[in-house]
């Protein structure tokens, strides 16, 4: 035990204020779950509410995916009696299963590029690289499972998130036929823009590297009213959660960047009797949801674990050469499509609980 | 006083987890403020160190900004004595002066378009409207104060900020030399596009209309560590730090948005002797800061209060004409700079003090 | 600026999950405040509102206390307009007046006894010892100015703070009459003990001492349902609520100590059609309040400033003898009652945000 | 679902600031854990590191303990690689066993008295009310499960933590041999007052009743500095933690409510060389520690669970009598031992991570 062991590591492993997730657990220990604290009684939840979600999350079940099988169940170790929450702690447990840990042996040495083996180094000094530990993707599968009970505070509100793919490899998708979505391998609501995607990460995948892509979040039946500026804006909230996603590099509301170009008699949305003639915003006021739909995009850079042999060094500073060979995706998307949902859900729910002054 | 006055609004006015930071005050009442609790004792403080940045923040100093006189003079109520901080709560505040409410009293009846009047109305039912009141940018004033305090902290540790603007009203910067930033009227480093879009501004404020842009916020000296994973990741962070500030509608870290269109081989930055031959990740890695510069970029909507005529609504619903006669900015840019300078300070500050398990 | 600065000192001056308050200032700084994030719109709130709280806790105006006149008017400088408040941060504000430094110049050197000096010295290093600084019962007028805003939440649900002394320097109240209590200079219940608690002020002012006692407060109208198990239960909020005020010493709820001497058969409250037929609970059960008056009790220490020579050291460790001459009370009674009255607003305001699900 | 779904129950089940620990489970679901975010890593941990605080706060280890076999082992199922923390949250979990729930059929109509059982209906409606559910003693079992990990930092620090009982069923302590304490079947460090209590405990086991008593904490080596006045005073939230603990009712440090009875003169502990002369201030000075011992007192209630028969109501309110024949301990001394030592060294180990700036 060295000096640092008296250094204070920060919990950062919580999210949102009422509505509040923690999430534990690594790739190839024991299993991934979360505990929610403040989900309110009397809501019906079973193991079977999961299912649906944890499926997109998996990995193998779309092309292009990494083919490990994983069943991730969910199971309910806390907060719900008899099919339905009590108001107290519920615990979500996914076990971990098929984890091939020698892959990763190699990182006891080197450093892969563009991933934080090297930070995680800095930071910890000690931790589990096995699958990635903790920074592993296998992380996300607790955020969906608690994106679904967050889910469950939003349907009787009629509050909906959907999200798809508007971009990969740089392919755009320049239709948007929402009852697609859940028809594309790649969740893109663009039929002809799917079959190029898949083309795109074909030809990635025989090259041994990874692409990144772009992703849409609509949110449909939001009352005017969420968020708490001037800190706690519902878009700085938004923007926090999807941030926190890995791969996620940038994340604008409704015109984002494109508002930079825009001049304000063109972006601000003139108002009608029903709402808003346009909008640009995104849905999002001052901080706070005007009732419009909210609209948000985040942009995914390609996955770091790529089969192609690095540049890289050694936990001494050495150079040397890389060549990774654990099973891996070759785009974040668009297994990170229902973590992003997931992630908006909580949002959505801990602010909903945060304030009722809604319309 | 309504069945709404049950409702809890939950506390949104406070930013950071040991530098904590809770702003206050309306733009045209007492004044606006910031009480920092968690600055350890014994930092220098006085009220000359607020100076530089409240001048940059000021509206009146530039051309094309407001031409509304704030002195902006930085009161300590408490937490600092002879000329050094406690470690007890830090009081900021900046009284108001010249306020003219006689503008806004139209307000009471007709929203603003793209303004968070609606939102205001529809979330608090009674809101103090005059000079947008806490939604103004006024508010942004407690910001910079208490940034300049966090920067006391940096400051010794060799982390600087600097934030600077790359596109304004379509004119982008394509140079980028930082020791002309102060000297250019819109903080951008390029000397050509500052005319351009000196110009640009000027054709928008003969148009009685606004224009929107991107500024870009660096950090050298960070060193590699902070962070904390898997919500409080540094960019999670920096994303809700950024978007929180008014106008800003997104935010990228490193590559950003491009980072979509590359390929993990040329998005992974290779490692080397001195750390990394490139930064495409923009210093950050899993959420944890990775020693080499972070870079980000924000997008900048035109402020929506612009002169010219405009559709909206009364408080009624009732379809209207509006025009503002308020007085305000063509472009958030450049006052907008030493408030992004500021919350990326406060994030900074606050991670530094969350973990020192730095190398 | 020694090595030691870099510390990071937990902000610790807030109190509260919704109804958030955080206090600044010092005794002979400019002034003390409160600002409350989380306060709901559309409550009356006016400067008037604080007088009476305010006299109340005012030194001089009964005798006993330390004859320094505060006029202690609270400003209101952000969160309400109109006369009502807006949901944004509501900053209090008491500016110091008649402050006499030079008393306090020998704790440049010695330490007072049972004060509070010492560990400020060995936490912060540098401090504000003038009047006690942050540490002096005058910071307690900006958590009365602060429960008299909690006090707006609770009022219109019928639920009543009321504290009276039931014991002074040794002498008990034997009989409670209520009506009684503002009569009374010790703000007791029973006349005949206030004269004799009249006297050993007298006796114990002559002497240069100070003397303790034990305050009870009682809750009326409280609903069933406010308490947030495990940890944020309502007698442990309580417990902290009253512990965090100086010279507290002890806190129990109900039968309290005596409960450790009861048998479950007779500590047990019988449940009848009304509810309880007898109230040893003190109204909270398993950490939740059951309906019935909620009763807790605080012990004070005496006062440590005392104007008998005492044996001290001085900021080297070098033995001592210190006479101090500042002004002080002779007990913490009866000013301390407004301030226990307005922890425990605090704490109700605060659960009753946090859960509306009460019957 | 009805309307009350949608009320906020504001989450509680976490306590402390850095070192964060939510605990989460019940009495006969699948069993109880707490995830820990925010411990330093490189902390050797281990489950064996459990099992002696563990076995102490086990029924049927001594007599007058229930008699249900628990074996409580603990699952470390996160945070932990290799037997050394990693920083990343620490998920223990300890599966319920053995467990019978049919004596509590009952309670689906009666509510027991002193118990809280109806302040759970009332507040959260649903609730799981086998065994106690969330409300049971055995939810304990996380807090002395974490409190093991508290200590893994306190240890090298060389700050002790140690409770044992003064009082139970009226029969006090009246010697103070601490190395007696964990030879008494009531951890008490007075071998004749040892006999007197486990006649006590006998007389009232045949009576069908229960009894209360008073713990005594000592902590010995913890350096002046720990403690974040105002509201985070060490007193302050040592005072929530113990109060936080089932059938605890009171809370004193120092002399306590003694202190009320005191003169100044008597109670402030004069400064010497070495520090203080005595410590009726129980080791705490303006809410942080003075270097001395810390000493507090908590009070129990006796156990609401008895067996002689007690009238009660049903969920109607009809009148009702009540036989219950569920196991239970006669009092909650000596099992709440390790909960207090616990809780404590939760309090410790967070402030210990809030502040470095201790000499």
């Amino acid at each position: 035990m060295d000096q640092r062991t008296e250094e204070g590591i920060m919990a950062g492993n919580s999210f949102g204020e009422i509505f509040r997730v923690t999430t534990f657990g690594e790739s190839h220990g024991e299993g991934v779950g979360a505990v929610i604290d403040g989900c309110p009684p009397r809501i019906s939840l079973s193991s079977e509410d999961f299912r649906e979600d944890m499926a997109r999350r998996r990995p193998g079940t779309r092309s292009f995916s990494t083919p490990r099988r994983e069943e991730d169940q969910v199971e309910i170790l806390s907060g719900v009696y008899q099919e339905m929450t009590t108001g107290t702690p519920i615990t979500l447990f996914i076990r971990n299963r098929d984890a091939d840990s020698k892959p990763y042996e190699i990182l006891r040495q080197l450093f892969r590029p563009g991933h934080a083996d090297y930070t995680y180094f800095k930071k910890y000094g000690h931790f589990d690289f096995r699958g990635g530990g903790r920074y592993s993707a296998r992380e996300t599968a607790a955020r969906v499972a608690a994106g679904v009970v967050a889910g469950k505070i939003l349907e009787p509100l009629g509050i909906k998130v959907l999200a798809y793919t508007i971009e990969l490899g740089g392919i755009k998708a320049t239709s948007k036929n929402l009852d697609y979505v859940e028809k594309s391998s790649c969740y893109c609501p663009d039929p002809k823009a799917t079959k190029k995607m898949e083309e795109t990460l074909s030809r990635a995948k025989k090259e041994g590297d990874s692409i990144g892509g772009i992703v849409e979040v609509r949110v449909t039946g939001c009352p005017a009213g969420l968020g708490e500026p001037v800190f706690d804006k519902l878009d700085a909230d938004l923007a926090k959660a999807v941030m926190s996603v890995g791969t996620v590099k940038g994340v604008e509301i409704g015109a984002g960047f494109e508002a930079a170009r825009f001049k304000g008699s063109e972006n601000n949305d003139p108002m009608i009797k029903e709402g808003f003639a346009s909008n640009w915003a995104g849905g999002i006021l001052g901080g706070i949801s005007s009732g419009e739909e909210i609209v948000l995009r985040a942009a995914m850079k390609p996955i770091p674990s790529i089969s192609r042999e690095q540049n890289t060094v050694d936990r001494e500073g050495q150079p040397s050469k890389l060549k990774f060979g654990g099973r891996h995706d070759i785009a974040s998307i668009p297994r990170i499509i229902p973590v992003l949902e997931a992630m908006v859900r909580l949002v959505l729910a801990d602010h909903y609980l945060r304030t009722k002054a809604v319309t």
